[in-house]
């Protein structure tokens, strides 16, 4: 397991811009992350499209930065008069990947289709919308390797199943993966966040099983709080919850995953702070408590 | 399949009392439940508490009522100088039930032992509080069984799994009930409530595991709503939110379930309305949706 304590030039932390977007635009993130240290980023799609793509692909390379990710294709579910956008919408989420050098899309799948893609009409078959994600997976399986972007499944807690996404178990992502990628060729995987998966009894067998199958492509922290008062965007900072987020990590390590601590906080109260504060703490957290 | 809509004498629905536990106390509540001509409910045990257990005992025998459980036992884990409490309010709540004629205790098991027993040390630990709960329902089990009160667990949604229940899916339910009640003679069970199981992409399995095993004790109706406000308290009427309830109580009934469909739902939106206006729509949206 790696000694994040002295890791003083935090190798292997990213910052998910997430976790400041509303303290900054993407190039007021980035800077910000140059000042303390930070390397490496997960950018969000509208962060991206916010700026314009060709100015985020110019600050990532001038900023000397690397990716951990980018956030985020998916919504599949779609009725039949919403199929194209999906797909379309999808390609153009692995190109941009792909311009960013991202080195893994990120794929939150969507739930019911009158979710995922507003205006589909609505349905309460859960299964018809996993097999409409399994279906979107595959359609953009080979696009997406030929353009050297990998996707990453990442199963979301499950109290986001109607809305978010369907896939809220690792064992599902990893199902999935072995159905549309038996060997792996296409470069399926997922991405592992500590919230969304913390809870589940199987998580550790599961991550051996990702770990076994060369899946783990982005890991993701941050903490479950107690109590939570919103389903969204009442994340934690890293040792302020529950989540036992050592064990985690060495579990994910223990599989050779090399890759990046990516630190993911949705939170009403931390956006309410000064960027260069939440940076400021989220680096000693990552140094002390993960 | 049962045949709601033609259950004029709603033989088949019971009213969690929680539902309504704003709009007045026990005697309260059964009284309302009368007047709308029904008669069976779950009560609480701090309703119960709060009237007193022999007259709670006194007016369901004299209005008539059965039950369809009782709730509820559990939180489990503790540490060590909070076990004996543990294990003596959930002897005295098996008794209580009982006295109540309920068919069975409902669990909802604990989470953490800090917020499942406040004053416990805290700890991350949640395999150490599976195990807990399990040592927990071990030692309370051959007591019930000996007051003729099965035992019914009730795996809580995922996004309770810190604070009230690190018991999250049937199939954990069920591998407790198989592991210390393998031949059945504790008559260990379990307790389905839609909300809480209506993502998991095993429910459908684990229904029928459930009933292969003579495990189900009860059937606990609401809905998911989109959005979902609070975690706690914005369940919401059936036929509101996205769960598939026929599919689900199909599948429950397909097992030889015959017991009642129990409205359990808290909600701060419903219990800011009359009691008869919510009684009134549940019986409606039992006969109409469910």
């Amino acid at each position: 397991m790696r000694d994040l304590s002295a890791d003083s030039e935090l190798r292997h932390l990213s910052l998910n811009t997430a976790t400041v977007r509303k303290q900054g635009d993407l190039l007021e993130i980035l800077s910000a992350a140059g000042r303390h240290g930070i390397s490496c980023v997960s950018p969000w799609r509208d962060q991206v499209q916010a700026v314009g793509l060709d100015k985020a692909v110019r600050a990532v390379r001038e900023g000397g930065f690397r990716l951990s990710g980018y956030c985020r294709g998916g919504m599949f579910p779609a009725d039949a008069a919403r199929r194209a956008e999906e797909r379309d919408d999808n390609r153009r989420a692995v190109d941009e990947a792909a311009a960013l050098g991202a080195p893994c899309l990120v794929l939150v799948v969507g739930g019911l289709p009158q979710f995922s893609r507003p205006g589909s009409v609505p349905i309460r078959d859960i299964d018809l919308a996993r097999d409409q994600v399994e279906d979107g997976i595959g359609a953009l399986a080979e696009h997406a390797a030929a353009a050297g972007v990998p996707l990453a499944i990442e199963p979301l807690h499950p109290m986001y199943a109607a809305d978010r996404s369907c896939v809220n178990t690792l064992r599902q992502a990893l199902d999935i993966c072995d159905r549309l990628d038996p060997d792996g060729a296409l470069r399926l995987g997922v991405a592992i966040d500590v919230y969304h998966v913390w809870w589940d009894p199987e998580v550790y067998d599961q991550i051996a099983r990702a770990g076994a199958g060369g899946r783990i492509h982005a890991f993701h922290l941050c903490d479950w709080l107690v109590p939570t008062k919103d389903l969204l965007n009442d994340r934690g900072m890293m040792g302020d919850g529950v989540i036992d987020l050592p064990r985690l990590r060495r579990a994910v390590e223990a599989q050779g995953f090399d890759g990046a601590c990516e630190v993911e906080i949705m939170s009403d109260h931390l956006w309410s702070r000064p960027m260069d504060e939440v940076l400021a703490t989220m680096i000693d957290r990552y140094r002390t408590v993960c």
